[in-house]
């Protein structure tokens, strides 16, 4: 009866500690049970631009979020409209056009617009849905250049509304928490930086010849991820980028690339990317510091299940691609942007985060034409209060 | 360049592998993406009895899926009512006590009632919407005793309505997977089926003492997921049962519990037991065969994520409880459910089981009295098809 | 900057933690850097009776080892000592058969024995050992049946020499560490202890016919981890057998074995067996306690090296059999019985854990044969003095 | 009943896989019970010169290999030699000061010398043991420059003896593992390789001062576990280095680093490096490629148990350091050194690499002066014959 003298008293008398900080979804469970009405719970009108790879992810968020009510979805393709209509049962929702948007903007019932549709439309969606007073949740970019982005978001500031550049990847958990610890100081002081990024599937190549290039389309996102967890914008940069895959070597874009990234603090960023896994979209994030080290592995379906044989011990490939590997990470953008509208919170996102980020990629690109190291040089104006 | 032997024709021309299977959630995107409205798009009224522990689960649902109309939630707690009605912005929901429940039978739009409310309400509800042609999604037990629970079944026959009794575990994807490589001989023969199941949080005394024992509310998930991988029903079964908190010793009830099954296909089952984990919702499966083994470890929120110190290596915790645990067996139960009323599918549980699952609970408490082995017979009408 | 707060001074400052408690084998390094000769460094002469599975593990450490000096091997086949002799490049060791082993008692030199021949020769070996005053260390059992082995133990404790039964995997560097942490109350009293144990590869029938049978040869193992790690014995047994191959039920032996351990404490043991594992050699123990649970899954030889494709992610199989898996544990208790011998510790296994094992091995025999549960009574002097 | 149609023959009537290919332990041991004495077992005469922090590391080796007789042990340290003869009970063991070491290369019993003295001494002690015919193992590096170790090289290819610089991590069982899959096509053609490496526990100043810097003593581990991994030497290379310990700052050289390589073959390597981890001694290994990822994660002593509490779930931390973490690496790299003195096989390590491995951390350096990236150009001389 070796462990009896460990025996504690009943467990009926000693307070329990309850759920553990990570379980977000039990917690999310305990708020439903509570039915705490504290605060106002309001229902939020929305309009959907464009419902194509990243659009239908919003819509199927907005057709079951209990505080929105999605008013339209616009799209040109009218048969693709009729399908929506049918296959969700959206007896409520009006389908539009473009051409006929302007009723959205008017409607004083939408209280905020989610623009999913292509790039070159950004500009104009987000500019009007501004001058009518609504909320934008944006998918990146808000603008095609750099200047058009600055006057957008002053334009945001001037009619006090959120204007969200959508960076899922911030508000994925497993990074997040990385981030929050190592803000907190559990690995210290911050040495090196590592993203890991491999697109699955691949690209079409009609996607990818006005896609930007994949260091304004794919290495922004990794090159976010390294400001978010450090709050601080390198001074150097130097890639290293080949294309080799001949049809992206042909639209002189690049498939898999190197990015290592000089920080004034002496940290090092070294981020890398490719636009064909043929395993699974890989997304790893890795912080070492003078206390200890931080990383995330892949995410799998069915991670917990291992089967052995004489030969070896296996378990399912990892996530296919970003709408399942990031599904929690698109839900909680979207939460966080309801939070924003009912005054819970401010946007989280700097927007000189989204300026410094497009600035680096163009560093970037400089890098790889050059074959050598950029300097990155920063106004004061550029940099984050905490730099 | 000693690996540039293995250059294959580039990606583009050659067919990809595509979504692996186990990657539900992308292939549920996929689905959203096409749009595919083949067949009919039926959205089924519900009315949802009973809003504690389970129904907050069923309810989040019903809410949010596209092919549910909510119609009607009962609970005879008017506060809790009220308060759904404005935490959940259900504007449209009818919300009404046990009194005053006929309207909701009589309710031609009512094409499904889903029973979360007190055990000892169930038969009365499930008859009640039996005899109305309503389809019936019962949290376990449907009734009080194995003779109630025939009739019951039998009485859904004759009204060809689904009377689904919820397992949500065997709709758990990573316990579904096992199940379904093991029936697929991914493990050969089977010799050995081993169930832990720990709960957490310690559930009150007075959950416990109105729960009918660890065997009938505890044992059965544990007994059904033996039967539901094996499938095959026990011939003789040894129980040892202890209650090492005092309170459950007051209420004669137990809290650690091993319990050993014998197979007349010479497979052994091994389960143990807890009412008490404090390190989380422990939940693991584990299939021994002649050819390898394959097994379900915990889940876990964040089980990417891996801190380093000069002291170990961390990972966060487990799941807290069965509402995050099984969230996607809670929701998979209820769109299997929903899969039935659209006529796509039979209802995947065997009866036989679930009145199997209870018989054997019963031989459970006889070995714990006589403490010694019970032999179970079985009538080759109890007997599944297969055995 | 953000991280630079957390900047510490220079790590050649700050006295650092140093090697963790659990490299043992930097700590080994460390020692051989530091050369302390505090103590006497003997070397001690070693005869090996048996050079057969068991008897070569522990030759390969007796030629290896700086501290013994292999004097004589003893076997009855003359063809492996010509081929010991050339293999090992023994020149300075006396090979023997047993009619010649007289000469191995009389030398004085000869300070330890080692026992691996077959189980009918060992207790005449450690008689004479013994009655020589020579340590003993003896594959188990030291006897054919429980009175012959107090004999010996009585004789050991007059002479005032080491019998050491070997139970290697009470020196397995992980189950050790679980032992240690369960009884310095890691995971609070103990509520349930699993272990399992399914053997690689399938024994021959030449073996299993005189092993025995898979309680006395095989279940012994497990019963002796669950007293090991409890520091109890049980009170009641119940056992599941069956013999799924053909061959082993022709001899009236079992493959697959269940046993169901009750303790006073209110712990209860679950172990589970089988004679044929197909990926290997499958060794895990788990502890469930009041305020934790701590186990050991399996071991791997390349167990940090995963290969990622579009269909799985792979791992290299567990380890095959039992001398690779219990290497560690093999050398772990053969330097525990040279420092037993060199005065610096005791034989860290209990005389009545030794018997009380074989005792349980015999409830469970009983347990099968009348397919019930056995109760088993422990006199006073049977029970370990902590009970 | 539903897995018994799964049922196999007996087991005993099956040809069985056998062990895996993985567990070299276990093979080890197979070959122990099998006795096989074709060829030669010679036992070779070595003598070692440094007992530092490599060379205890060889001295435990060869002090306990049935195929190596220890003659001399070489070491100014006098006090050191008493220690050691004392401590490892080396009887017929000649300890010697470098001064009296003439006797050693005349002694016709030394077949081979072990060279683990300081680096400024390597050149002499393998200049005269190849002088006499003598087998060289050394410690990187072979000779105090380029030119020099070129010399050595062409001399003992003309005195037909084998010049080996140890390199470890080649014959650590998981990198080699991986080496062997990449060039057996596992994951196509390879993409990317990165490496990562930081040392644990952080050097004196002491030591760095005299190490040559952190590319020449740290980074060739690195930039040879590319080349041996890849089979192609790079043709650019940028540095990011930071001295982020002020004492290392002072010394001029660098504590974290950076390095990004470029492959005609198209592929890209990435290193990165630090002096000082916490958290242990972190190595780890990574190749993408067209057709999957393989990586090797870090090596735990008891990476198999887990605990958890309702904070977080534990292992044990990984290795402190190399001894630990490469002490199969050591003892594989010795094995091979034996197997070539017993002609069995050739040097596995193509001296071509060892001199571009040099050749390339002087690349690095330049990088780190001139801020920019560095062309590396390679006569046809210098190229693998692969290449």
């Amino acid at each position: 009866m070796a462990t009896l003298k460990y025996k504690k008293p009943s467990p009926y008398v000693v307070p329990a500690a309850g759920c553990p900080p990570e379980d977000t979804k039990y917690q999310e469970y305990e708020k439903n049970l509570e039915l705490s009405t504290v605060g106002k719970h309001q229902k939020f009108g929305f309009a959907l631009f464009g419902v194509g790879r990243a659009g239908t992810i919003h819509l199927s968020f907005l057709i079951k979020e209990p505080k929105t009510d999605l008013l339209y979805v616009i799209d040109d393709d009218k048969t693709k409209l009729e399908k929506l209509k049918k296959y969700w049962n959206l007896d409520s929702v009006k389908f539009l056009t473009n051409a006929e948007s302007d009723v959205v903007y008017k409607d004083p019932r939408v209280r905020a617009v989610v623009v999913s549709s292509p790039t070159h439309t950004h500009e104009d969606i987000v500019t009007r849905a501004l001058s009518h007073n609504k909320g934008v949740f944006c998918e990146k970019p808000v603008a095609e250049n750099l200047a058009q982005t600055k006057l957008l978001y002053e334009k945001a500031k001037q009619v006090k509304q959120p204007l969200f550049s959508a960076f899922n990847r911030r508000f994925d958990p497993s990074f997040a928490s990385i981030r929050n610890r190592v803000r907190a100081g559990d690995v210290g002081r911050v040495l090196t930086v590592k993203v890991c990024s491999r697109d699955s599937p691949l690209p079409t190549i009609q996607y990818l010849s006005t896609s930007g290039g994949i260091f304004h389309d794919c290495a922004v996102h990794d090159i976010d991820m390294t400001l978010y967890i450090l709050g601080e914008y390198p001074t150097k940069v130097t890639v290293a980028a080949n294309a080799n895959i001949p049809e992206i070597a042909e639209i002189n874009d690049y498939d898999t690339v190197g990015i290592m990234l000089s920080f004034a603090s002496g940290a090092i960023g070294i981020i890398d990317l490719s636009r064909h896994s043929t395993y699974g979209y890989d997304q790893r994030v890795e912080v070492f510091g003078q206390k200890g080290m931080i990383k995330a592995e892949n995410r799998q379906p069915i991670y917990n299940v291992e089967t052995y044989t004489e030969r070896d011990v296996v378990r399912a490939p990892i996530h296919y691609s970003f709408p399942s590997r990031y599904q929690e990470g698109y839900e909680n953008e979207m939460r966080h942007f309801l939070e924003v509208l009912e005054g819970k919170t401010s946007l989280s996102i700097d927007t000189k985060d989204v300026l410094a980020v497009s600035k680096i990629a163009t560093a970037c690109e400089e890098s790889v034409r050059t074959g050598n190291s950029v300097e990155i040089k920063w106004s004061k104006d550029e940099l984050p209060h905490s730099q």
